[in-house]
């Protein structure tokens, strides 16, 4: 059996602007390899309607999972709940239990849940919330798609509520093998090895160093034994 | 006119299984707002054929330019070659222009330009070629694709030269302005603001600071006096 497979859709004028460095993807890219959920795909999109959108019915026909990071707070950029919605033809409007949590979390601070505040209670007919116990404003998963903050700290404890409702899979186990070697002297017997091993995922990560050229061997799958045949096959090739 | 707009695709087992965090998407965004050239999506795929095949239908179709990194090596996972020309039905052979430079590279390291190099040499049928300034071994543009490596100092050399001949845009201004407010107290006042300025674009950009929270709120666009007036209306609507 395969283990679910997902993509991450990052909402962001941000990250394309290039004022900010990504670090949720790179977040849920380790996340998910630790819980067996394959990430095949991640992109990022501008705070677009018809981006996000077209973006959500792709990658939601394609995967089994479907995260996305930001756009859910209350300001007048926040339009990713409505565009789910709208991808899945979801009505969306104020839910009860979600203005039930604002309500509590705004009066226990003795502030009043404004309009603006409840903009965060509105939720897909249909969706199912998913806990945020930092700033409290939900998140939610309407089909395969789940919803959640871009705040990095909020969207990583998300991610982890989220995770202990959805399928996860079988951990791959992997090996890295560092050549200091540039690729071209090492492609012709690595890819004998990667042949022979079909069964693995066999990559080869090329980096500069010194000035100097090396590879990082990287051999993944779920076959221990394999692994370290391989593992064996490759020291042996490079005299390592 | 409107400036020219981009998407960037990422090849990268490595990156969607969280071994590495990528760097090459931001440093290209920040190099594309600097020069105009409006990154409309970044998508990161694995080393899989039908994957980058796909992509760089769907992204060449959308945007002027699509430029990719990683993937052209020597090694049996490089693939984004055969896949790019296969995207465009252009036949992909080792090409003179490049075997040139490859072996004139090799030999003056006293190396031999073997079977396994010359597969960096293979270029698409009526590509141009992208100089590498560095490891020698050339991108190039196929359609409006433009394919470069994927170790992020070659990368970043390979967009340099690339933009001396592709065209660019006009540059947009910003301004931000930090916000010690929660978002859910600032958002009905900048929503107006929004609206009154909708030729800028007007982002906010939570975040999380000791306990506290903030927003970022970045302003854009090409003309210096709106944006002055706008972060006049923002400084005054919070007092700041």
């Amino acid at each position: 059996m395969s283990n679910p497979t997902a993509a991450i859709l990052i909402i962001g004028d941000e990250i394309l602007s290039g004022r900010t460095r990504d670090i949720n993807m790179y977040h849920i890219a380790g996340t998910l390899s630790s819980v067996g959920i394959d990430l095949m795909e991640a992109r990022v999109v501008s705070d677009d309607k018809s981006a996000i959108i077209n973006a959500v019915r792709d990658l939601s026909k394609q995967y089994d999972n479907v995260f996305t990071s930001g756009g859910i707070g209350p300001t007048h950029d926040d339009i990713t709940a409505d565009c789910v919605a709208e991808a899945f033809g979801a009505h969306l409007s104020v839910r009860d239990d979600a203005r039930s949590l604002l309500k509590a979390h705004y009066e226990s601070q003795g502030k009043e849940l404004t309009e603006e505040r409840l903009r965060m209670a509105r939720i897909p007919e249909g969706a199912v919330l998913i806990e945020n116990p930092i700033s409290i404003a939900p998140g939610f998963s309407l089909e395969n798609v789940h919803v959640m903050a871009g705040v990095p700290r909020i969207f990583a404890v998300m991610v982890d509520k989220l995770l202990l409702r959805i399928e996860t899979g079988n951990v791959m186990s992997s090996e890295t093998i560092r050549v200091d070697l540039p690729e071209s002297a090492i492609s012709s017997p690595l890819r004998k090895i990667a042949e022979d091993n079909s069964e693995l995922s066999i990559g080869s990560y090329p980096f500069e160093e010194n000035g100097g050229y090396g590879a990082n061997i990287v051999i993944r799958g779920f076959d221990l034994d394999a692994i370290k045949t391989a593992v064996q096959s490759v020291r042996q090739a490079f005299d390592l």
